[in-house]
């Protein structure tokens, strides 16, 4: 259990799956920030949030005051190999409980928890340009945008926006 | 059955994997250019590079006037639901059949093929910079370097270098 600011965060364990899935299915079906299938089954998004389980990574919750999940996130290696000391992570916050801090207490956590576990860079893969909230945290949190592909995000209202990728060194230089 | 130049592609099927493997499996345990754990067994590898199978995208093999394999590539969407418009690929030659351009021969296919099944655009998302052949080989094909992750990619002899990450239109705008 770590707490970032008022909001505790610990690593998320099978019981939390129910309460999980049941704002993170809203999240993927409404396509408006995510670049999952909006009909991944819940099989495969358990099996995707956990998926660094058992090796580097881990995954997280984020609890309210009555213990209630706030939201997730989870970190791992971007690539294999060569390419495994940059992390990426990805996060969600359930709809009712955004504005409360959550996603930056996430963010935070995921930071300094890569950066601890060894992890040189964060590298975030697919953020939405016309995710603008979730933009701007994640630079007051020190990541940059290194680049943008053009319109590689189908909005379900703005249509194709720029898909952010973005970065930032853990490690001193 | 296509071909691109005087190089044959086709379809990869079972049949084709422990000829594949044989190659793939070096070119894995190398290390110099792929960003795969180097000790990712024959399992997951197949499952990786058969992934699109049944859902969007392909995996092809070259082949050589024998019939020899002389090497392979597999291509799909990059990300799911609303990123699902771009495709990404990765490319294995045989070190044995390097020089014979069979890479340029699954470059232009995959491109091809890519834009022939919808795709809007084509993004490598880790082509380590020491690999200077292959650079070449896909900025000649039309890719061009979006970004570069800084030290993302660590080779066993060069020690860390940049990861690029690359990108092409396939549709007009």
């Amino acid at each position: 259990m770590s707490t970032s600011g008022a909001i505790p965060i610990r690593d998320a364990g099978p019981e939390d799956w129910p309460a999980m899935w049941a704002f993170m299915r809203e999240i993927v079906v409404a396509g408006e920030t995510f670049s999952w299938d909006t009909k991944t089954s819940e099989e495969d998004a358990r099996a995707g949030w956990f998926r660094h389980g058992q090796e580097s990574g881990f995954t997280v919750v984020a609890t309210g005051p009555s213990g209630a999940l706030l939201g997730t996130a989870e970190c791992g290696p971007n690539h294999g190999g060569p390419g495994a000391h940059v992390a990426t992570a990805s996060f969600m916050v359930d709809p009712r409980h955004t504005g409360r801090g959550a996603g930056r207490a996430l963010g935070e956590y995921v930071l300094d928890r890569a950066r601890a576990e060894g992890f040189r860079a964060m590298q975030f893969n697919a953020v939405a340009e016309s995710n603008v909230r979730a933009v701007r945290l994640w630079q007051s949190l020190g990541m940059q945008i290194l680049t943008t592909i053009p319109e590689g995000f189908r909005h379900p209202a703005d249509g194709y926006v720029g898909l952010h990728i973005m970065y930032q060194r853990l490690t001193p230089a």
